[in-house]
């Protein structure tokens, strides 16, 4: 007789008793994080992007721009970058940090960053308004307790095959340790299928949004790995309730350092924002 | 040295050279499917629903009329159920496709039903508008070839691990025997994500709107196996390009015979309908 | 809360109650099934081989006095070649099985041969020693249901996504129907790992060795797509405690019409048998 | 025309050209590890068994006995641990880890521990022979980075979701660091199967022998989560030319605060010393 293990935590040992507090049985209203004043949740719907990495002034400068121009909200970049090979560009690290800071200040966009180690979090708090925890380091215990202690938004994205239990227990970690600003995005697990770099999951969205609070946005660019496939998966993502999509922008694609086949140019950039516009007020969400 | 084998098939040695009948570089324009007069394709988003197997006449009635009144386009139903055991309920046989298309006269729907076996194919064509493939039978060559030789429409599923490419080529086999009415359904994969029955790939449907001049439906009742995320992925559907959807309606679905658990109530299927709406609109199509 | 669902068939409605037809509870011991009077199961090794598809005279015999030679028990090779593309190689039908037949003659090895159809079965009777059901049809239930009716052996291949329980239930098929020669073969999963064609989920074999009394054999070809990974697979599969093997064996493997790059030259076939027997010693098995 | 992606890195942008540290083609001979003096990896097959974690003086004293009585050669245990929940027991952190040091002074045996971060390394270095890092945490960079940097050997478990290809490229980052005593682990990736906690991927470990020089090992017990597998799949991993495995030995399983579902007992680490010993000669190797 075949024993079916169960691949989720069966039990939640939870002090009390009762449910984490990521679920939303005991928190029936959406969460609204507040990104540098932008708010991520409920009503509105939020567009964070730019470049996959900071690699110089002028880049992040002309990608910001475009962010703002075509009404993006938030700036994402990255300076330390968690590369498969220690051969490839792995950031400008904090200097990057800055002049996407300088950014910032240029366009009055606040910025998240991906963060890839506790001892980071305080070098970076000052230039940072969210920090984002990767795929790679979904499960980085010491990573999501420090981030827990500490008061700045937290992006947590998806493993690349976690479960969505797996990654509302990562949520968890953070909630427990004081701080409940927690958006949540799912990127894409992978599977067996070649023509695209991941599987987008949006039944996890759908799931998610039933069963936690917090809010979930999606990751077209990283989810599908191809720019052309980025508009019609984020008009996806805002009709499966989705509260806000990341995406990548850079002002010359095809030049990037990385990451340049699923990036959008400014002008496609342009036409997304016009393409999930409909969608979004079919959603009853608003651009912000 | 890691040698990367390719997963999907490299070489096209197609007579003449170029490209198959299924590929869009020499088909531009969408093609449109007749299914009993109703219109698959193009600017229409059409809805096939009906119960997973056709139990009994009041059943079938009840579901049919349900589908009927909140406006679905296409009815369908099985006969013929392939399951995973052989003590669970196989379906009615040509004694439930006659129930079918009673329920289609009554109601003016035309209907699809899963074939089995080439065999079955000149006892059921009288009673079917379309014959559906299903995904347990994606490569079933000998039934693809005699499908090809006939002149009904076929709705075919992609196989629980097949990737779009072999997709393309189960097609292509229908349509090189000279039957070119042929729909594709993406009804989810199967992946390690337990929250759901299986994971919807809606990048596939965009990959799928690329690549071919077919039209593509969606499953979101297989696609995710939880009636209450049948809404948000039928918008999803939408959303991402998709033509169609093809969804479960049982009249009590608590006593369904098959796949209770992801059928909609007809109550439910009316939300559907009306929730979907904004999101066709969104997209330029129309509810035919 | 997140509602697990079960993958699996979670009832068993099995007429009477109790374990299904394949399980070990009610039947301790190891089925032995006979092929052509070759036995597989219990405490023989026995080796399956030959071409993927039957090409030619001279390729078959070629081919089969290789597997001869060096001490194989049971000649495959294909007549009907369910592939991805109508524009490749489909095998030579019933010519290919007599070329079989003859080679069976000439060598004194039964054969084994794949089945895409029940219409084929009384044709193919005569030719063949045993029956293949390949992983495409593993959930063939028309096909599974007709070789339960007649009493040739089926060598039944687990599909690329199904599931242990999966297997076991398509198998339990063919024993309801009355013939419970049935050998069950792992042959490789699909993964999102590309350095191999499949993933050989030996785990499966030693679930499968607690479940069921049935024979389970491993193919090491199909389940590496790469040739010079056959020998350790196999070496571990004798480990893993399966009951024989099949492999792709071809006289001149860069100019096999399908799977080339898996197929063993005879040279290697027998690199593969001596390569081999030491862990069947070790195993406490023979090779017949 | 479907573009087909790589999904592992394309382009090695080595300096100098040519192949990695990790590659087998520039330094043919198999590496061998010593861990605080027992050898790991060329004709040696090294058995590293011990409780998942540190729990008390007496469960680590029993345990570590256990594993020296029967023939065990490193012992393992973990201080630190990775949890999915943070309602689920952590670890007794140093305190662990000085436990453990005191059972290899009972028993003689070296041990390995798992790292979580950077930070822990020098405090952690005097009580370990050995730093693993878990399948969570294989591309965590910095981790990866700083464990180059220093001289303690490096046991590396494969992601559950990483192909062989990013196992080498995490192997390289801490080569290119400085440090080659690197041992790779394969512990199970994630797939659809149920019945198994991960599927054990073998293809893995004889594609990792040919490209790469680095000692491989195998953990049977993360790799099926079931201790009535851990035989079966231990005697593959012996097989298929892994060079040791690693397991987990609890006094009494039953009773474990982390999986005892897949520990071994006493009795059940004996039987599977001795169940692999016909295999570990078969294979050419010595159990040192």
């Amino acid at each position: 007789m075949t024993i079916a293990l169960k691949r989720t935590t069966p039990l939640r040992s939870i002090p009390g008793g009762g449910a984490r507090l990521v679920d939303r049985v005991n928190h029936p209203d959406d969460s609204v994080v507040s990104v540098g004043g932008v708010p991520v949740g409920g009503r509105r719907f939020t567009v964070i992007a730019g470049p996959c990495a900071v690699e110089s002034t002028s880049q992040v400068e002309a990608s910001a721009d475009a962010v703002r121009f075509y009404g993006g909200h938030i700036l994402r970049g990255g300076g330390f970058k968690p590369r498969s090979s220690p051969y490839t560009f792995q950031g400008h690290g904090m200097e990057g940090l800055r002049l996407l800071r300088a950014a910032s200040h240029r366009t009055g966009l606040p910025v998240v960053s991906e963060v890839l180690e506790s001892s980071e979090i305080p070098h970076m708090a000052p230039l940072v308004d969210a920090f984002q925890v990767g795929a790679r380091n979904m499960q980085n215990v010491p990573l999501l307790r420090a981030l827990g202690r500490q008061s700045r938004p937290v992006l947590l994205k998806r493993g690349q095959s976690a479960t969505v239990e797996e990654l509302l227990f990562a949520a968890e970690f953070i909630l427990a340790g004081g701080n409940s600003a927690v958006i949540l995005c799912e990127r894409g697990i992978r599977t067996f299928e070649p023509s695209t770099r991941n599987t987008l999951d949006l039944n996890a969205v759908a799931v998610l949004k039933r069963d936690t609070h917090l809010p979930v946005i999606v990751d077209p660019s990283h989810g599908t790995g191809r720019s052309e496939l980025v508009l019609p998966l984020a008009r996806a993502a805002v009709a499966v309730g989705a509260e806000g999509i990341i995406v990548e922008v850079h002002h010359r694609p095809s030049e990037a350092l990385s990451d340049g086949r699923q990036s959008l140019s400014p002008d496609g950039f342009g036409k997304l924002m016009a393409g999930i516009a409909p969608f979004v007020a079919a959603a009853g969400r608003e651009l912000i």
